[in-house]
């Protein structure tokens, strides 16, 4: 089926910036993990809510498929386009339309990524603080509710983001939320719309929360003898109230990749990475009593710092693990996974997603935001084996199933996707049928991102 | 119209927890506030979910309204059954029903109150900190996405429930969120849930987070000289990044009723009251740092303490305010604003409503969590006076409008109910037919709490 009319409709309203070249369909037809789409039918990247709105309006009177496009850092293929149609790329619609300090909010348009908002913020003495690793767009970030390493103290997306403007299916244009800091006037649209992974509109614009940059950080790591030892530790700081800005987790394998690509020069052995926000006091303190913590667990000592290049250098490095963990197979692809489990079933679903993948045939260093029960393995797979995807495959289904059985969900922060679809049913049981069930009422012709996040339409 | 053969088959499951005794009746047509209804046809009392699921399925095959009702303490009267049918009362639904200190979360039916929870919770040093005032039920907390004095420090509902148990319109169960502290999969349904005034289902399960009681603990009181001072001392302490746990407002009419209502000796000026949380060390230093900045702000002598009497008695007096004020005009009847604007638009907000108030026929005294850019005025109506209640109406109403105008909600935290209702409109512009439109997809007879919350059916 073509497209033919709602194509040159949208020629006209875009000129240049409606796209059909190879390149750019390729571009969009790929994802940072393992998962491919056919090219989509065109790319636009519009400038404004307006021309959005227009761009919706035309694809609902000629039902094309509309998929949204932020930074193509997804790790589950959120915006691969099933079923053609139209990518929206978001990257012209960057700007950083107002910082109001005094109320400790901004308002961006959805393609600014987190690290230009952070660096427009730098005079301001603010900062934003979800942080997923890559350098997403915010508009992404807010679609699949990313979180990261500063969600146990500064929250998710769910918390950081007060309202947005949101262009429907057939073209209306919604603002939800307010800049009040909370309200009890009516649906939670700003919620609903957060994850939705543009199955319900397209987020045009976003009014986020920023913090005060903490007057003193310390961040610091410190080697374990197992696992369960680390992770133990973490559960007992929580359940002390010391209040960690990060706590991350890293195993064995990982920590040699570090080695490798980082040149640092840690133990094979696992590690937590841990920063405190506050006065120069009181990180001192909680590193003090995070260390008494520590020992108390079997762990080495705590080596932590104040200084900025010493923290830059921890969190670069943390930062980077994804490629830290690639490069320790070279040419392998990554195929990461994101349980999140109930603080106290942590250790054990560590422990047996580490004793999986070692009685499996590939490797995969595990690592994660455990002060969340948040972790990840990434599952190294050669792409001329494709015994490899498959063994990742069986790895990460066990993963899924064992975090559903302990409480948990199959995905922490990364989101559904292509990936996490088999197991919403699972997860959500009756409640995934009131999705579609919503999803229906807004978008009745299933034209945004169809396929995705929902059960298919009887 | 009669529902004999509704009653008739409800009867038939709930026997003599199915009343319509005149008493019970009326009882469930009263609110804390002055809006009064029709009684309903019945109330119900359910003890279990699989009661709740056959009660709404009969209601839905015989087109009853149905009304969820928890402790009765809701402010906009959200739970009147403005159409007549069942009111489904869940006194009896209050266990707690499984609390897991390592997970620092808990298990509740919705008629726990939340001062039984907290008593519960006693023995394992964790606590429920969402407070508003009222002994309300959690499930109507829920219901009303209530917060209250410690939202500044801890959040509302919206950030403090993990899951929920509901019963759909039709009677389908289904369980929203997990045990995980976050989650990217999929629509946010609990949220979604959270401020949906009993209109998209009936809640009969909770899971809640909760936080570890604070070492130590620091409140006191300070006086000011105008409620300009007041709020800028407040903005001020935010900016600078000290955590404060509790910041409220009162006004010099305030003052002057606490001196009445509690026995106390205040100046008849605004006061602010704050208490901080951390360890002995920290929250010393924070009463020291928010000492001085009182100062620069022209704050009287900051008196503060740590004992846990004292600090009872400051909480108790502000919790009984509300009372206080209405003390304050003998056999007057309290109409209660609402409004939440940005920080920066909070001293113009307050000053401009006492302008209002000190303008017209009747007393209103100023209260507020500042800290979240919310306050009310207690508008005291003799009900005598017919007048009274037209003034109190006007009053509110260019609140309503003033909250709007500032970029705020025209309720912060007490919910739409009757009272807000006709703010919905130019509060969310096309984005509440779009909460029409989920709220007809979720249910299509209309049967739950009809009349309430989104536009009228068409």
């Amino acid at each position: 089926m073509s497209h033919h009319q709602a194509l040159e409709a949208l020629s006209s309203v875009l000129g240049e910036r409606l796209t059909r070249s190879k390149a750019d369909l390729e571009a969009h037809a790929r994802s940072e993990s393992h998962f491919r789409a056919p090219p989509p039918d065109a790319v636009a990247y519009p400038q404004s809510t307006a021309e959005v709105a227009r761009i919706m309006a035309i694809c609902a009177e000629h039902r094309m498929p509309v998929v949204g496009w932020g930074a193509g850092t997804s790790l589950e293929a959120h915006a691969l386009p099933l079923h053609g149609g139209l990518v929206v790329d978001f990257t012209r619609m960057n700007k950083v339309l107002e910082i109001r300090s005094a109320d400790m909010d901004v308002t961006v348009q959805p393609g600014v990524t987190r690290e230009a908002l952070n660096e427009e913020l730098r005079a301001t003495g603010l900062f934003f603080p979800v942080d997923p690793g890559a350098n997403a767009s915010l508009g992404g970030m807010a679609m699949t509710r990313a979180s990261g390493t500063t969600t146990v103290r500064y929250g998710s997306m769910r918390d950081n983001v007060l309202g947005m403007e949101v262009v429907l299916a057939d073209g209306r244009v919604i603002r939800t939320g307010s800049r009040a800091r909370k309200s009890s006037a009516g649906y939670d649209l700003t919620a609903l719309m957060i994850g939705s992974e543009g199955t319900l509109g397209l987020v045009t614009e976003l009014t986020l929360r920023l913090h005060g940059i903490p007057e003193a950080v310390s961040a610091g790591i410190c080697a374990f003898p197992s696992m369960a030892a680390a992770v133990d530790a973490v559960t007992e700081t929580i359940q002390m109230g010391i209040p960690m800005a990060r706590i991350e987790f890293v195993d064995a394998a990982t920590a040699r990749a570090f080695n490798a690509y980082a040149g640092v020069d840690m133990d094979a052995v696992p590690h937590l990475l841990v920063e405190f926000h506050g006065s120069p006091d009181s990180v001192a303190q909680d590193a003090e009593r995070f260390g008494e913590i520590l020992a108390d667990h079997g762990g080495g000592a705590y080596r932590w710092s104040t200084r900025q290049e010493e923290r830059r250098a921890l969190w670069a490095m943390r930062h980077n693990a994804y490629y830290a963990v690639l490069a320790s197979r070279p040419g392998a692809r990554g195929l990461v996974t994101d349980i999140c489990v109930p603080i106290s079933r942590l250790a054990q679903a560590v422990e047996e997603t580490a004793g999986d993948i070692a009685a499996s045939t590939i490797p995969g260093p595990i690592l994660g935001h455990v002060g969340d029960g948040n972790f990840h393995a990434i599952l190294l797979v050669d792409p001329d084996r494709p015994e490899d995807l498959d063994e990742a495959k069986r790895l990460s289904h066990r993963m899924a199933e064992r975090a559903l059985r302990l409480g948990g969900t199959c995905t922490g922060e990364h989101g559904v996707g292509i990936g996490k679809l088999p197991y919403m049913a699972a997860e959500h049981g009756e409640g995934w049928q009131v999705m579609g069930t919503l999803k229906a009422a807004l978008d009745p012709l299933n034209i945004l991102n169809p396929g995705k996040l929902v059960p298919p339409r009887g």
